[in-house]
């Protein structure tokens, strides 16, 4: 019975079948078993699908930027999926919020496809389901599926870890660019937006970013562009999608694009694998009250966490620190 | 050779040597072996030291308020030890620059002692010593122990899985407590400071962030007060370090502290476990050539990330994804 329902949801997700890639993607997002069996299923016909990455600190219009460049995409007859990955605290609702304001501005046009995910817990970084579910939008056979996450550390991470393009969003705003440096945007951008450009001392933001991007070496030959935008008019879209497209062409021409999509399927995998093996590990040590014997009374400082962690190990039969 | 090094080390770490100190929290920071057998040796004398957590975004004064907090229990004939965790850019050089102007402001006094750390690798997080090297801290026998983090993303949730009490400060600025808010600040503070009080628009975030925090329930019956400061004249120091002894108080007096401090331990004995199974694991497969040879040509799309992990798992002889 369950394995019919992935079958048939499979046929109906790469026939391109709305609210069969909606089911598919909630599995995905509960870790439901069927989730995994469907993504087996449908892996053949996933890569063709371009992913692009934006992130930058909260406030930079990056909604408003996708919003836009989606529908620069769509004019082109081509079609989007969006991927919006919102550390929102449980209790605010924003990204429910978001999502409603984004399909009044894009859901009902032929070609889009939105999801937004709330990482669950706060600060738990970006959902280890995002790259599943772009993979699932790909099968579905979406040309483009953009990656959105709001700047807060770990999340620009995993983005760069599962986009082709990492686009970093900027706003004229002192010290803005010299945060997103401190914040290590500066390494994972391969373009980069001051949005909002209509405001004052966005040629000087622009100068500082081309400043500090000097000092970098990629070592790939790839000089990332900085474009000026004003999200809510639509100025500097076509110029986005352009400076993208140059950094895909870059990628092909220079035999770098597998190389990404392999570096990051692997990341992936070593992602998946290291979850399950804590799981297992929980699960050998008796799960969480397991682990609370063994931790036993040491607050009151006796042992170190380090010889704690090698009695762990020892029981499960991992010995050592594997050094 | 090495264990007689380590012995001489724990003895003068135990009486207070500062030297000793600097070398045995080298030591931790660099993953020298020493540095585990030395906190296995100081483990009995850790405890007594308080931890104060102190995040925010970037430009809120982070800095200079721990500085004068420093300053306050100085002052008042206690001993701090500070931990600055800056997760700058390699090529920046901050974390040593920032350093260098502390030590101008502190460094001549007795009873403190500074060590800022870098994140290596730009956004890995808060990095695993920093627990570590408050333990060092507590055994070399000081008071108070500071662990202060730019805000951005997992390092704070990281600051309060190693603080007794953690701090969150912010600005007077239009969206600071909403952003604040977004990126999970809200969860993991228990005391709240408005820093540059002397700022426009200090009452008005003072009279947000209360009702955002009113919304907020503890659990634990415990609300989070918020400090009004301005770290550059010292103003609301005193109701500072007032608040953090009433938080305190507070979690002695409700049974939580040992509790707490068992957790965080639990967390930190659970994190060098999956560190050493993930470094174990990589052994395992052959290294990084080995794990490239799974992965194999799958980014043309023929084998899901999940088929290829269960693979892996079932080589390294930990089969199936433990459902």
């Amino acid at each position: 019975m369950r394995d019919v329902a992935v079958d048939v949801l499979v046929e109906r997700v790469l026939s391109g079948d709305t609210v069969a890639l909606a089911r598919a993607i909630s599995w995905i997002e509960d870790e439901d078993e069927r989730g995994y069996a469907l993504l087996d299923a449908v892996y053949p016909s996933v890569g063709s699908a371009y992913r692009i990455g934006i992130s930058g600190p909260p406030g930079a219009g990056k909604s408003t930027l996708v919003d836009g460049l989606t529908g620069h995409y769509l004019d082109a007859g081509g079609s989007v999926g969006i991927v919006a990955v919102d550390p929102t605290s449980p209790f605010t609702g924003g990204a429910l919020l978001g999502d409603r304001i984004r399909m009044q501005r894009l859901g009902t046009r032929e070609g889009v496809f939105i999801r937004s995910m709330a990482t669950r817990g706060g600060l738990g970084g970006l959902s280890r389901a995002a790259p599943s579910v772009a993979a699932a939008m790909d099968a579905y056979g979406l040309d483009f599926v953009i990656l959105e996450t709001v700047g807060v550390g770990q999340s620009e991470l995993d983005i760069a870890e599962a986009a082709d393009t990492t686009v970093i969003v900027l706003v004229p705003e002192s010290g803005d660019s010299i945060q997103a440096m401190k914040a290590g945007l500066m390494e994972i951008g391969e373009v980069f937006v001051v949005n909002k450009a209509d405001r004052e001392g966005a040629e000087m933001t622009v100068a500082e970013l081309q400043s500090m991007l000097s000092l970098k070496d990629e070592g790939t030959g790839w000089s990332p562009p900085v474009v000026q935008t004003t999200a809510t008019t639509g100025d500097g879209i076509p110029e986005l999608a352009a400076a993208i497209e140059s950094h895909r062409e870059f990628l092909k021409s220079a035999g770098l694009f597998e190389e990404r999509r392999r570096a990051h399927f692997k990341s992936q995998v070593r992602a998946i694998v290291v979850d399950a093996l804590e799981r297992q590990l929980l699960e050998r040590m008796g799960g969480e009250a397991g682990l609370d014997g063994m931790v036993g009374d040491v607050t009151r400082g006796h042992r170190s966490p380090y010889e704690i962690a090698r009695d762990v190990l020892d029981r499960i039969g991992s010995g050592g620190r594997g050094e």
